[in-house]
């Protein structure tokens, strides 16, 4: 044959042999002529990639060569630099065609000095490109890779298992040693060899934890359909996913379904509580939400057109008690002090063990680690995506939800908590309060000479006093206000005197605007009307403004708390995580005294970073390693036992800003639009946000 | 605590410390004064048992000190030369009581110079007493064991999960690191932990191959109820089990099924055949062998009175195509040259992925490696019980069944073949034929002067000559002959010459007796006419000779192979494996050629050696290691391509020995009682067998 793999020389360069330069790595070295490009780049320490070994069939291995004179290296590189075009990539360029200039680095032989190009599909360890700026930069680098083989026939004069023949070509072609595999590969594993004739491509999954790699699939002949991961977002009301090519990193469908636990509690501790009222609760909960999984994975892959078979691997976050329901470990311990988790480390399962039937039945499944009880592996996605661990300057990760997470740290130390804030920060207990959907208002204004309101809705790009405001929402209606839009609407109302530093409503004749309005014995703010068209009367209550100042001094308390244990009286920069981040306005958040004040250039959104440490610890073992590690140095802090914490939420009690407090930093803050199954619509609005005074 | 574990002494003994002896290992040394038995007994290497690590609480520890003078060590064992009964050990007396003499090993300190005797109870590595003299002896070495920890309790301030606590105990308690779990335990143990108030016994699998320990189960406090092993060996016909305590090597109970594979075909290559007219159909068979092995772990443990979830391990043996079909491998490739496994090497997998689901969830199960395509794990089984690479002569092993393995060796080399002898031996083909089970013929003597027979039958402790024979057989009636019947009639009918050395059989006028009968074109040799009870007519004809030829000349062929393989003309001894090779009477085998010629005296029988190699292999993990290396080691001898196996064939069809070949020996020979699920009757009879002339 041909096309067999080529032989690294072993000799020691000389300096009259060619000289190789590899771009972009800047990687250059000397190599025997007669040397292939593949060979010379794994002499040199170039990453190149190859799943057939250098049999010319798979074409990972393509690189362009460059020729002419070169100034910078002081070379030049001749016509004939490279061996001739041979056979083997005329049969690939003929079959499915080689891009105009590219060899296959398998095949093509340096004889001269030459300069060659290593596209970014032909590196093993691609940087994925990523919208996000506010994130780490990821390296693919997944535990499941495919090899092409060639295993050795059967003999009856040495007899051996296929499998061990299989193992050994692994071995000996790509120094992959010690496979095991699972009862339902060795099922298919002759059929697979003989249909392929002897060559085979398989997917095997080694992580950094050290344990025997497994063998998870195997295909006849060079398998080119791919390999897809999953990564799992496992939120108590959402549970969002993130299809993604193990090669490439590429997100290839991205969806997301209600939590069906829901019907157990809208919030984790009524599911909680759920468990503990019924014994053995916890196994329908575990059911439903295993249900969930596998029925999403399999719509992700019917959405992406790939088979569900090709999904080998998927990783999880969540929060603690999600994480003990989908292993279906009681979560009753979660629910009282002291907090204790059944576990808190990392998990590698088979996908099966979590009911994960729908795809790969060998599939692997990686949860990542939980920091505490209160702070779980959606917390440490979140570190992995946000590195605070690395930071130089100071800087504080709130991820928000019923409970929030809070990080703080730098290269130094980083601290963790939890804090309760409740769900009023997604819509919930407020009186007009709903869950961010068409319909709801996002975002609010409030003129300060004239006390009146302006408002925008998810889905409408229009602010309520357009003219054409009106027919835009003829058809959904305004029906009520979600998390981001009540946060403006009390920080605006506090910041046109509507509403004093203590949080007590003025009457009408005190604010000198009819919108507010007796309502028992406090006063309400009547931000919109709908009852003309047959809609709701949306109004800010007093209760409403208690519920905000209450979970927002929840969330400020265990933001000081981390900041009194690190000894920092400020920070440097704000991220804010999670859907409800990447909608919320930094400067209503300040006003309100949500989080300790920062620059406001310094405030940004890491947009759904748990989904993002998910999708990096998928597509890389490096960034397992990493978290785990990182999980470890983490320093906890136990909001719940905290003196401080009670100290700190009874002092945030108070709505401090009366006026804006940075007004000359307003026109240049811009949100990113980052959004997935997000928190108020299109965040892009951000930038359009009016300049005032 | 008063029973907290003792702590070593670490300070160098010294010649004015006290002298300790332990018997009978005979291991002596000086330890500090003060130190406990248990201590100095880890001291010195000493192999004492301790499952709750030291806290006097589950008595494994305990020693027999002897006191007064031992002239042979030069010593004086005072009175004092032990701490005084302690409160623990009262505690432990009044509640469970603890044997005249005994001392718990945890609590007892040595003061002056001791004489320690460690009961085999209190052995970590005891020895299992065994009955058949011809199989390794076997020391208690299981994967799986108990230990006894005190976790610490969480803590809010140092969050942790209950199981990272848990595997620090185990580390720090028992030198146990790195431990893994499944989900479905982590699911019970923060419950077991309370229960236990953070006291837990773990059941621990840790093998030879590296693989980090996982945890199979846990009970609150002290686990008294033992762990169970259930050794397998998965034959076409039977299947048989061995319910085994896994701290003893105790047998709890025995039994054994049919195959419920029967159904799709009495031997392997129909069923194989089967597999190959209906694609797919492998799933049928293997459904229906893993159902028949969860209900027969379910009924040994119903047997046994224990709970099924204390069977936390299992060992299986079986020939290659049974291994196939019970791990849900397409057996086809083994019915065609050039035979190749899927798999060959050993196997360790969850118990479920097999689907014994009626033991312990997190059970394992462990495959011993197959030799080759047609020399199974039953042959492996075989090898490690028999030990034939540690003979000094050289030893020839036959597992007679519808394939016979064969084995030969010594301590320089050892070979493995399998020769296709067919279902003759077994009963099957033959014309009265049947499988041994009650009313079968298994014993036949022909009179050499009146050619008249006499015989027994299974179930039966009287020959057919003696006078309460008739009344005693009138329940079952004489059915048939088995396998063993019809060796022994056919050697009986050439010794009496009935036959000629072609297989011939005379007719009446040339054999003197009319018990030979024209039978179409050749004669038959009626052993029994039962017709006037309504009976069977019970024959040996010509084609049951020739059909017993024909395996014969296949055993003695395969034997001879290996033999020229090796070198070597004769061997020293012959060892006769499994239930039919318990009942075979080695001189009629010798008669009939079936096994090279030895001294009669050194021909033995192993019992059911597979089994006890499965045995073997349940209860210590380092004769698993030895299996699979013994495995590498064998050099494999294909019959069905070997042209000296054809030559050896043909030429083995003679039946050579007109007369006894070893008289004087009869006498000497008795086959020792081993028998199971057995090949025909009472094997003790061997012992009563008349001597002759």
């Amino acid at each position: 044959m041909s096309d067999q793999p080529s032989d690294t020389c072993d000799t020691a360069p000389q300096a009259d042999q060619p000289l190789v330069i590899f771009t972009p790595s800047g990687k250059r070295g000397r190599v025997a002529p007669g040397t292939s490009v593949l060979a010379a780049a794994r002499q040199l320490g170039v990453d190149l990639d190859s799943v057939c070994g250098g049999r010319g069939i798979c074409s990972k291995c393509q690189v362009t060569p460059s020729y002419g004179e070169f100034a910078k290296h002081g070379l030049t590189v001749r016509a004939d630099a490279l061996s001739e075009w041979n056979a083997v990539e005329q049969r690939y360029d003929d079959k499915r065609g080689l891009p105009t200039g590219r060899r296959l680095g398998c095949q093509a032989c340096v004889s001269g000095d030459v300069v060659l190009d290593v596209p970014p599909e032909s590196q093993v360890h691609r940087q994925v490109i990523r919208k996000s700026a506010d994130t780490r930069p990821m390296v693919m680098d997944p535990a499941t890779r495919l090899y092409f083989v060639e295993v050795a026939e059967p003999d009856m004069h040495e007899p051996s298992g296929d499998f061990e023949r299989l193992a050994q070509a692994l071995a000996q072609q790509w120094e992959v040693t010690g496979v095991t595999a699972d009862p339902t590969l060795l099922a298919k594993l002759q059929k697979q060899l003989r249909k392929g004739n002897w060559q085979v491509t398989v997917a095997v999954y080694r992580d950094h934890t050290g344990a025997a790699p497994r063998i998870l699939d195997i295909w006849p002949g060079l398998h080119e359909q791919g390999l897809y991961g999953l990564a799992i977002d496992l939120g108590s009301t959402t549970i969002a996913a993130h299809l993604t090519d193990l090669e490439t990193g590429e997100v290839k469908a991205a969806s997301g379904l209600m939590n069906p636990q829901i019907r157990f509690g809208e919030d984790l501790m009524s599911r909680v509580s759920y468990v503990m009222m019924n014994p053995g609760g916890e196994a329908e909960l575990t059911a439903v939400v295993r249900t969930a999984l596998a029925d999403l994975a399999k719509a992700l892959a019917t959405e992406a057109g790939i088979d569900a078979a090709l999904i080998v691997e998927t990783t999880i976050v969540c929060n603690p008690v999600m994480h003990h329901l989908l292993l279906g470990i009681d979560p009753t311990e979660l629910g009282q002090a002291p907090f204790a988790l059944a576990v808190s480390e990392a998990l590698s399962l088979p996908a099966t063990d979590l009911d994960l039937v729908s795809i790969n039945p060998r599939a692997r499944t990686y949860l990542l680690p939980c920091i505490a009880g209160h702070v779980g592996a959606d917390a440490a996605a979140v570190a992995l995506a946000t590195a605070p661990e690395t930071s130089d300057d100071l800087m504080l990760v709130i991820d928000v939800g019923t409970n929030a997470e809070i990080l703080l740290g730098d290269k130094s130390r980083v601290l963790a908590c939890s804090s309760p804030t409740g769900p009023a920060f997604e819509g919930a207990q407020i009186s007009s309060g709903q869950r961010a959907a068409p319909g709801a208002i996002e975002r609010v204004e409030i003129d300060p000479v004239t006390k009146e309101p302006r408002f925008r809705v998810i889905g409408i790009d229009l602010w309520s006093d357009h003219a054409d405001f009106a027919a835009a929402v003829a058809q959904t209606g305004v029906t009520g206000i979600c998390g981001s839009g009540i946060i403006e609407a009390v920080a605006e109302m506090r910041m046109a005197g509507l509403v004093d530093p203590s949080g007590l409503i003025g009457s009408a004749a005190q604010t000198d605007t009819q919108r507010s309005e007796p309502e028992g014995r406090t006063h309400s703010y009547l931000i919109h009307d709908g009852t003309v068209v047959g809609g709701p009367r949306i109004t800010v209550t007093q209760g409403d403004i208690r519920a905000i100042q209450l979970a927002k001094s929840a969330l400020y308390a265990g933001a000081r708390l981390l900041m009194d244990e690190r000894g920092a009286d400020r920070v440097d920069r704000v991220v804010l995580a999670g859907a409800f981040g990447a909608h919320i306005s930094p400067k209503h958040a300040m006003v309100l005294g949500m989080i300790p004040d920062a620059p406001l250039a310094n405030v940004s959104s890491a947009g759904n970073a748990a989904g993002t440490g998910a999708r990096m610890a998928l597509c890389s073992i490096a960034a397992r390693a990493q978290i785990e590690a990182g999980v470890r140095n983490i320093t906890k802090v136990e909001t719940a036992i905290a003196p401080r914490f009670q100290e700190h939420f009874v002092a945030a009690n108070a709505i401090p800003h009366a006026t804006d407090p940075f007004p000359e930093l307003l026109s240049v803050v811009t949100l990113p639009a980052v959004s997935f199954n997000a928190g108020g619509g299109d965040g892009a609005s951000g930038g359009r946000r009016r300049r005032r005074r």
